[in-house]
């Protein structure tokens, strides 16, 4: 059925005496801690899918009282959370690889194929290339449905997993297929130098993808942005800059994934070039602290990676929110390493593992995510002229959002103006 | 509605071609790893709520192929979950004091009403005593929802939120309407010391528990065991004794809260004294491993506490195991510190954060929680005879259990012999 149907067709709405966080700081947050400017009865109404009004639910124009009105007392809300950075599409979990960590296996071992059993990436990509299009977007949907449930409402889709150009076009199309299906506003991101080249090898596969790969896609129109797996396992800085300069000229948002597994001039580099974001940095050295805090570039942390991998090392959070820098956090969803679909989840766990207090952790999930995408002017802030995005939690403290570890404090989860998600135990009553 | 009409009313069902986890060991299990002598193609039938059929598949004897069908091809089906550890009933959540804690306030402090404002347990009390009945009912009948979804089918609650014998029998009469309106076992346990006692004070109370509440608990058949919170900020071992005691002579299961915010006597004296389990352990010492050891006594970890709380201390979880202590994991599933309902929430927190492996945590989380509230011969293993309780998960890997961070990976919940849930976008086919 078109997705229209899916989720209600009207794109108009009006949430009515909650607590609202509109989290809208008149431009990107940076530094420590962001203010919450919030309204305590409030209201926020969405008009062919934009926000229209924002404030007091007194001083709400009386046209907009006719609107179908979703009564939120008792109820905090929130922006419609941003989840800036994930794997889907996949085929597979490899959970019995996180039970080989909990054994003692590392990560790194198991991307080399540790004892002839396929392992990483290259067994997710087996995987992929094994499995029907339906099962995997079968699959992919499930897991967004459940990214919907815990609040995301706009989320980024990372190719990656196809390795080779014929597999990775694949999953551009199946990243198409999806954004035309879900409620979430889908950021599509090129993830081309990822696991073991193909034939003939690492260099000679970089230069194909600035040469033939990026300009394909962006020719079909499937592509927001670029990303980079840079580290001593995959690839180089020196066979990622070609992309992400080549990204820059044609307009695209440009990432990289760097310092997760080791210390690397990679981030400091990013942040020079003004990169949309770099992400993971449990290794961050405080030269590319004071990088980030110096540019426009988002760092990125992924604490369900860091934590289900079981390294020792985190990301320097603190100093980078002291030092001024704009923090996200997001769910890193993906195979083998961050099962998280719940970016609530993720938020709960950067504040305990890396300190974030309760504003920050709401901020990254965001205003500041929505920055590392690019997309700052269009989502992640209850602000006039954004998309209607919003998350209704199931009371009226936002802390619920990072507390309520295991299950989403989520209730009701309304994209463009249409509620996309209500919990089936209830919720706030529509009328 | 009555109970039976929610869940399905036959109690007969057989799950087929799963990979069946039947975590059965002959007895408790201590030490580390468990064996995990699954069977690869298996079936488990139940039969007027109890398990009459474990096995393979091919050897289901014909007339339990007759019975209503539950199809788990390429689906772990484990034993349901046992929480031994929750303080449902409460009234609301104390999500503000998470984020205090994240601005830099410690529990303790918070515990002793910092700044005036009502906090911790005394807090709850106060919420308790100012909520309807049916307001408290409908908040835990919500939190044993999630509970179920998450695999848990059979859940210890505690009292503990009344502080004076009013409120505490209340208490127990809503843990009766609770054990008798959900589908799960429920296990009704007196925790009788907890917070700020009434007047005249802490010994007094401690009198009038052991010479007053319990017996009258008992004459009304509200009680399965008995709890107390040994803490500097809490009751001393010396106010704990005579109820434990006085319990045990009646014959009912015995817990403490014990080490978890100093060094304490108290969980050697448990071991010594045989108590059913003692609970937290964060700062237990190596008499108090020793002393576990040699015991019968199960030792409860709870994750989740330790990692909202924000201490830097680890209960000494592979120094228990390693000296064949019988370890168990719980949610805590309380207001102000733990707000899990998922028992693989805390099993995934268990892994990482006590260093456990899969085998290792699936144990604390079926057979040693069985074992930890005297349930050993009744729950916690896919036995013949025991109750009729499953998990079928949403694939054919056990490891996804404690791997999926944020998001159980059940699919389908089985309490005596009914199905209780569904994941609502699918799940195992029935027949």
């Amino acid at each position: 059925m078109p997705a229209e149907e899916r989720y209600g067709a009207s794109g108009d709405l009006v949430v009515r005496h909650a607590r609202v966080l509109p989290m809208a700081f008149g431009g990107a947050v940076r530094g420590s801690p962001p203010t919450l400017p919030e309204v305590p009865d409030g209201a926020v109404a969405v008009v062919a899918g934009r926000i229209a009004y924002v404030g007091a639910d007194t001083d709400l124009p009386a046209p907009l009282r006719a609107l179908p009105t979703l009564d939120a007392a008792g109820r905090a809300v929130l922006p419609g959370l941003v989840d800036c950075h994930t794997h889907v599409p996949f085929a597979a979990w490899r959970a019995d690889e996180h039970a080989e960590r909990l054994a003692g296996a590392t990560y790194a071992a198991q991307q080399g194929g540790e004892g002839g059993r396929p392992r990483g990436i290259a067994r997710s990509a087996a995987q992929l290339a094994a499995a029907a299009d339906a099962d995997v977007l079968a699959f992919s949907h499930h897991r967004l449905g459940e990214c919907l449930a815990a609040g995301t409402t706009t989320v980024e889709l990372k190719s990656g997993y196809g390795l080779q150009a014929a597999q990775e076009m694949r999953l551009l199309a199946l990243m198409q297929r999806l954004a035309a299906e879900v409620p979430q506003r889908v950021v599509r991101t090129g993830l081309f130098l990822h696991g073991p080249p193909p034939p003939p090898g690492r260099e000679a596969w970089a230069q194909r993808v600035v040469s033939e790969l990026m300009p394909r896609a962006l020719a079909q129109g499937l592509l927001d942005g670029v990303d980079a797996f840079v580290e001593a396992i995959a690839y180089r800085l020196e066979d990622a800059v070609p992309l992400i300069e080549a990204a820059q000229r044609a307009g695209l948002a440009t990432h990289l994934h760097a310092a997760q597994l080791e210390p690397s001039a990679a981030a400091a580099w990013a942040a020079s070039r003004g990169l949309t974001s770099v992400d993971h940095l449990d290794h961050l050295d405080p030269d590319g602290v004071r990088a980030l805090a110096a540019s426009p570039t988002v760092a990125v942390l992924l604490p369900g990676a860091t934590f289900l991998t079981g390294g020792a090392t985190r990301p320097p959070a603190r100093a980078l929110l002291a030092a001024g820098a704009c923090v996200a956090v997001a769910t890193d969803l993906n195979p083998g390493t961050s099962p998280l679909t719940s970016l609530p989840e993720a938020a709960a766990l950067a504040c305990r593992l890396f300190e974030l207090t309760m504003e920050e952790a709401l901020a990254a999930v965001t205003v500041n995510a929505a920055a590392a995408l690019g997309l700052g002017h269009e989502v992640g802030s209850l602000e006039v002229g954004k998309r209607g995005d919003l998350v209704v939690l199931e009371g009226d403290e936002p802390a619920l959002l990072v507390y309520r570890l295991g299950h989403p404090a989520v209730e009701t989860v309304v994209a463009a103006g249409r509620i996309a998600y209500r919990r089936s135990d209830g919720g706030a009553k529509a009328s």
